[in-house]
Formats: C-alpha cells, sequence, structure tokens
C-alpha cells in the first residue's frame, strides 16, 4: 500500500510531526451516504475523478453493502467502473462481510475498509451483530483478502466516544486493537465517529497504541461535531498518526443542524497541514476547486473555511 | 496580576500542556465592536457579569478611545460603572493613549491593554500612526501607569499575518518583543488578528520569543476565520502560552461572511481545555448560558459549537 512508504521522521520544529501524511478523503463514502440530496452515480464518478486530480492519493470511493440498507451506495459497482483510475491512487471500498469483498474485488478495489464498533450497543445497532460476531466477520473478510491479495484495512468505530454508551475506556481500545493484531491487520484507523473525541484523548490513545504496537499504521478519522477536527488531527500527528480522514466540503450530516456529525473539512485540514510543512501531496486550489462543485451538487452551504475565507492572501490595490 | 500565579508545570500527557491557562474574554469588547448590532449599556452590563459569573478571571470589558472612531465603545465609563466587581475577577480596558488610560484609570479598570500592530501599513490604517510612533505611545503610558500603578499588558497586533503586507516575519516579532521588554512590559499578546495563523507558526514563534525572554508571561489572542482558533491555541500551551484570548460565542465580525474574522469561542476552547486536564475555573454550562444570551441579544446565529451540539452526552431512553 502507499501508505506504507510513508516515514515518521519529524519536522524540526517544537511540535515534531512528520514530514508527511497520508490523507484518506471520504467524501463520496462517509460523506455523501449522510447526506440527504441524492447524488447521481455520473456525480459521483466526476467527484471521486475531481479528487484524484487534486492530488488526493486515497479515496474511500464506495462501499459494498445491501442496497436495501443503504440505498445511497447501491451503485457502488457503476461508480468502481466509472471512475478513471489514476496512477498512485487508491481506490478503496467499505465492506462489512464476505459478500461485499467480493463484490469489491469483483469491481477491481485496491483495498477494503472493514469496520468493528467498539462498543456493544453502537455495533449491535450499526450492523445487526455483537463485537465478537463483527471481529470473527473480519477474520473471515482477512482470509478471503488474503487469497485475493486484498489489502485490508480496520476501522475501530467510535473508538473515544460512543453516542449510547459515553466515553470508550482505552482498555477496550486496547483491547480491541490487539484482536485486531492478532487477525494480521496492520493498518487501523481510529474513528471519531460523533465528533466527540478531544486532542487530549486522541494523544494518549495513539500514544498508548504505538508504544505496544509499534509497526501497526495508525490513522485518525476526523469529524467536527465540536469544532475540535484539526486540533485532533495536529495531537494525532504529533503522538504517531500517519494517515488522516476527512472530507471535502466537509460533506456528511448536516453541518449546521444541531448534533450535527459533520466530517472535518478536508480543504481545511490540507491548509494547516501545508503550512506547518506537512506534505500531503494535494493542491489545495484544485481540492477548494472539487468543494465549490461538491456545494453546487448538494444545493446547501458546507462548512469549509477554505471556501468561506480561502488562504489568506494580502489585500492589494487589484483586489 | 492574577495571572502570575500562573505555574508552567505539565500535565503527564504526550501532550506536555500546562495544568492551567488564564482565559481571557474579549467578547464585550473586540466581539461588540465588530458586530453590527448595536448593544445597550445595560446589556452589555448584564454580559461582563455573566461571564464573572461563569468564572471568567479576565474579562476585556471595554476600550477607552475616542468616540467618534468607536461609537460602540462611548459608554466605556458607565459599563465599568455598571459592573459588579467580583473578587478574583481583572476587568480590563483597551486604551490607544495616556488619555485613553487616564479615563480608565478614574473608571477603575483593574489593568489597561495596549495595542501596536507589528507591521507599517496595518498601524498607520489602525491609529494613524507609525509603529515607532506608537511604541513612543506606549512608553508614555507605561510611564503614567506606573505612577498610578496601573499594570499594562502589551498587544502585538497582526503577531503572524498581516492583511496588508501578508506573513509577519518572526524577526520582526523578536524585534518588537525587544522593544517592548525595554520598556518593561511583563506580559504581552501575540494577536492573530485576522485569522490567519496556523499551528506551525504559533508554536514557532511562542517557542522563539520564550527562549529569549522565558520571564515574559505570553498570551495569544484567536481568532477562528480558517477553523484553526483551536489548534493554535493546542500549539500555543505546548510552547509557553500561558493565556488565551477568545470571546464568548465568537461574537465579532460576522462569522457567515466571505471572509469573516470572528474571534475563537470561548466555551468550544473552555470545552477542549477541561477534556484535556487544563484547568480553567470556568463553568462550561454557565458560560454555554451566557452565549445563549449573546446570541439572543444579537440576534443572529453564533459559530459556538457548545451551543449547537453541546458536551457529548450518552443517548439514553429519556433524551
Amino acid at each position: 500500500m502507499a501508505s506504507s512508504s510513508f516515514t515518521e521522521t519529524s519536522t524540526s520544529g517544537p511540535l515534531a510531526l512528520p514530514r508527511e501524511v497520508l490523507i484518506v478523503d471520504v467524501g463520496p463514502r462517509d460523506g455523501l451516504q449522510n447526506e440527504e440530496h441524492a447524488v447521481s452515480t455520473e456525480e459521483k464518478i466526476r467527484l471521486i475523478n475531481g479528487l484524484a486530480d487534486a492530488g488526493v492519493r486515497r479515496i474511500e470511493a464506495t462501499s459494498f453493502v445491501s442496497p436495501r440498507a443503504v440505498p445511497q451506495m447501491a451503485d457502488a459497482a457503476d461508480v468502481m467502473a466509472g471512475i478513471e483510475r489514476r496512477a498512485g491512487v487508491e481506490y478503496a471500498a467499505l465492506v462489512p462481510n464476505v459478500r461485499g469483498l467480493q463484490n469489491a474485488i469483483d469491481a477491481d478495489a485496491d483495498m477494503v475498509n472493514v469496520v468493528v464498533v467498539a462498543t456493544e450497543t453502537f455495533n449491535q445497532r450499526n450492523v445487526r451483530m455483537s463485537v465478537a460476531e463483527s471481529m470473527a466477520a473480519t477474520d473471515e473478510i482477512m482470509r478471503l483478502a488474503s487469497d485475493a491479495a486484498m489489502p485490508v484495512s480496520a476501522v475501530l468505530g467510535a473508538a473515544f466516544y460512543c453516542p449510547f454508551e459515553g466515553h470508550t475506556p482505552l482498555a477496550r481500545v486496547l483491547e480491541l486493537t490487539g484482536q485486531f493484531a492478532d487477525l494480521g491487520i496492520t493498518e487501523l484507523t481510529l474513528a471519531d465517529t460523533i465528533g466527540a473525541a478531544t486532542p487530549g484523548q486522541v494523544a494518549e490513545y495513539t500514544a498508548a497504541i504505538k508504544a505496544r504496537w509499534p509497526h501497526l499504521q495508525l490513522g485518525l478519522h476526523l469529524h467536527d461535531t465540536r469544532g475540535l477536527g484539526l486540533a485532533n488531527a495536529l495531537a494525532g500527528l504529533q503522538t504517531g498518526m500517519i494517515r488522516l480522514e476527512a472530507s471535502v466540503g466537509g460533506v456528511g450530516g448536516c453541518p449546521f443542524a444541531p448534533g450535527a456529525t459533520g466530517n472535518a473539512v478536508s480543504e481545511d485540514l490540507i491548509f494547516m497541514l501545508e503550512s506547518m510543512g506537512v506534505r500531503t501531496g494535494i493542491d489545495l486550489e484544485g481540492l477548494i476547486g472539487v468543494s465549490r462543485q461538491v456545494a453546487t451538487i448538494l444545493e446547501h452551504d458546507l462548512p469549509s473555511r477554505m471556501l468561506r475565507a480561502g488562504p489568506p492572501q494580502p489585500i492589494t490595490a487589484s483586489n
């Protein structure tokens, strides 16, 4: 996987940040799935191609799930068939089981994401399985994926806070991380699913996992419900995260509704990272252009600060 | 001053944060001054008393400036006369010159803030003086303040980025910090006046100043134009900031207008800090209540995430 080339050497500044980070844009899947506005297959394909053109090197393109459960993703195979595959870009698909994995293999996804939610209540509501059953399903997926040489990336949902059970204890996260590691998982993403994590918690959990499993490639799935998406990203990068997940424009949920749980905004994250000398390979202006298109498609304002204020530039006679 | 009691010992977590921080709420001055909606003297007094009740230990209550230049602050003396003085709370006033200082002394302010903008163009536009003239005015203020035993806190405006001249070089900030130190300034606030600073820059500038002037009590004035207010706060705290300035509700500017430059939101900042074990002495629920009142007074939505989503709490049968 491309992420394996990411080094963990630090920049020279006082914050000891990594020199580069892999940005995963989850807009086409996690983002659009949580938007009320229906988006056509053609628009999804244009969005994914636009992200790749802007330099995004991993895109969560779709999910192979039951079209009854998630009608927004019913066109997964058509989306995967329609996109132009760019060199150096990983097109990932979320899969809940071996049937989804087989569909992802058939659709020539570059990798699959599998999710286990850290708490029983939320995992039951999500997939009607216990956490142990989801781990067993992950084991099954890992075996078939291995036969098909399909990389598997694991996601621990509600890794910091569960909307039903509250604070997710570190001990629980370490226990489940150990189970993932035992299954052969080499890449794990901690998901702040409802946007309730804080920088101290992100730093504590990341450092604790890195201390036990130093070779595990850690990622952080960011939401911005309480305005902490970028601060959490900063804390994660300082303690061992080498991959950050956000969505172009911050699509997902309704960011202006009470209790909303939009993804962190990719272009705002890129602005912060590049300004600090943390390379992403992404062209900020290109990404802002994609965000503008998304706002047009969805017909509502997006929480993107880069769309609203743009990168700072001095006022001159001409502007 | 209360801030002198702040220790710089760190918490045990991987981010090495201070155990406590002084929060300055600038809503009544910097915030309201930049709101279009006129706010009555009575409402200002209620706001300031509400902030003190919530546990805010320093409040930028008003400014003693020309009422022609800043009509929103024409009632400065009435505001200072009307508020209830709470023990342990510092009521600060911004002053541009010795006349303002004298008014602040007459009004029994606990301390005064003086501003010099780091760049010639912006300082000229702000007060029609060169930076050298503003430094000379600061010297004059310092002398009179010393006679009156009035504490002076210095603010370096546009310390990271100037809307006219662009990036503010670190060398310029160090030069002006040295001039402040030579005048006897012991407390300095770096202002991210238009919300263009990034965490790497905040960390770099803070660490550089602390290395040269270890006893200078440093503060960071936060704006959230590009969504980086809380990430900048985090970076500042890790590198030597012991004081953070934000406004209740994020009042100031119009946060939803293009290029808007609202202050960072005090209650969102408190949520982040307290969740990380950095004590502020502020009651979050109380502060959210004040924010709700402000939204009612101003008759528009505020960018506060705590108002919109609130602190995380588990969904139960009863909610």
